[in-house]
């Protein structure tokens, strides 16, 4: 299978470039100590919340005309189609975006507040949905993770943590990054790894969704059934298994993937809201909470990186968890 | 008076390079129509919690070393002795921290857990306890606004929104930044207005503690009991009156001071962490609650900045605001 290149995520960047924000990499004094420190990547400042629109543009952009003009269908949690929506409505593509009943209701509101047609249905059945909303409209699929294009887009989050780090002078021991379907942290290892071979990509995961962790071990990918997937508080890290794209990246950039607990990822939701100011979902909370209880698991060295990826949090579970 | 030239702004940058972060500008399509857009300039993100750091870091970079040998004595609602306790303790420099006793709770702890020294006291004894510890001691007594050397570090916020906005390839209309002591607002107004003539600098303060608003249009420098400037949930924002160097500066750079009441900046605080992930404290929220609910106090024009000042929110607070 062919891996994404350098040149690929420059290209993605540079089709983003008036699109996204350039996140800052913001140090914590308050999570460090004489042996480790951490730097955060926040993608929940992201436009629409999170990274899912650097791949969702970087995708939609490559489109020809024609193909806009016919409008895209998308399975998604949310946040997927939160951006693509928005993507869609800068790019002149109508927009469809096929979601679980169990998604936060947050962000199926932020999919219809773009403009797009939401179309709810049990989690077993996102992607036949999808695929015969595309059969019969003649839509084109927008897949949310096994595209070489998505993770291009996703790997701009690793080059711009390539860069901001030179800018800072340090050089990261080691990039925590969460992993569903594994978009995001194939993107980022395949940046880094090729520009910084010495850096260790360690992936991180609901240990009640850790089909991921299981498959990097047994060396195949593995599938969990969304009943079991759908225990964790993490709604976008539900899915039953990582993309083929995806897996074939892991395997080759990707070092090891941790896992942690609920209440580890709850106090983490906690801890960023009053520590560092940012509103974080569950989901995007689970590299940091591996930093913060999981040390033991990870690789040594200092200088950790780690990336949240996104802040789209229903407001009542955001004040429960902030109350303690 | 002599006001901050460019050159003073532009030299406080290079000292901050290595220590600030670079906080981005962050469109809100949640917040724009055809008529009117809105950038966030947050500074929530910085280190420490609020633009604070950039003055206090730039003030005690240029001290001599044997001044940074005495130590320093600073009076503080909590976040300049936060960001001071910061400073103090990567240069090497011991720090007294003069807090009222309204202070909020995790801003004074966090003094603390940076190593500085907290003397609590009346809000009416906070200048004179000051005095009273620099002269015991032999402190250098860093003020938190009335001083060229604080104002022309949070000038880099101006600087900075000057830079980011023409990379975006946008003309900013109107910036809004929050004024008590008036430190940030003389910085962000001196830089704005020599670097974009054209551009309306505009005050956001509480309608319980507008003395700046009041000063401003009776051309004198007023001053509130704290009694009444103490009603406000804004906790920094509480001062009595600005200082005189920075009503110079208000004076000959801001275009008007506009409040907002207490409800709307409890609103703001809850949708800026729904819609843009961030968590900002009261007073960071007032010029983002002055876009959001008092437009028709504004100049015309489409481009908004609003700068968010700080973060350091109770967690209580913070999940009773979101809760609604």
């Amino acid at each position: 299978m062919t891996l994404l290149s350098l040149a690929d995520i420059h290209a993605a960047a540079r089709r983003l470039d008036d699109v996204t924000v350039r996140t800052p990499l913001m140090p914590c004094p308050w999570a460090g100590d004489a042996a480790r420190s951490l730097l955060l990547k926040p993608e929940n400042l992201q436009v629409t919340g999170s990274f899912k629109l650097r791949g969702a543009y970087n995708r939609l952009a490559s489109l020809s005309a024609e193909e806009r003009r016919r409008g895209v269908v998308a399975q998604s949690s949310g946040n997927h189609g939160k951006a693509l929506a928005y993507a869609g409505r800068l790019l002149g593509a109508e927009v469809t975006v096929v979601v679980p009943g169990t998604a936060a209701q947050v962000k199926v509101d932020a999919i219809r507040h773009q403009g797009a047609t939401v179309r709810e249905v049990p989690a077993a059945e996102l992607a036949t949905t999808t695929r015969m909303l595309a059969e019969e409209y003649g839509y084109i699929v927008v897949p949310p993770f096994d595209d070489l294009g998505i993770i291009a887009g996703q790997g701009t989050v690793g080059s711009e943590i390539f860069e901001q780090t030179a800018r800072l002078g340090v050089v990261p021991d080691t990039v925590l990054v969460p992993v569903s379907g594994g978009g995001l942290i194939s993107g980022v290892a395949a940046a880094l790894k090729q520009l910084l071979p010495g850096v260790r990509v360690v992936g991180v995961e609901p240990e009640l969704a850790a089909d991921a962790r299981q498959s990097l071990h047994s060396g195949h990918r593995v599938s969990w059934p969304t009943r079991l997937t759908g225990r964790t508080i993490a709604d976008g890290m539900r899915s039953s298994s990582v993309g083929t794209i995806p897996f074939a990246h892991i395997q080759e950039y990707v070092d090891d993937i941790v896992t942690v607990s609920e209440d580890e990822i709850r106090d983490t939701v906690a801890v960023l809201a009053r520590e560092s100011h940012i509103v974080v979902e569950p989901s995007g909370a689970v590299a940091t909470a591996a930093y913060l209880h999981r040390g033991d698991d990870l690789p040594s060295g200092k200088v950790h990186v780690c990336v949240v990826s996104g802040g789209n949090i229903d407001s009542g579970l955001l004040a429960r968890i902030v109350a303690g």
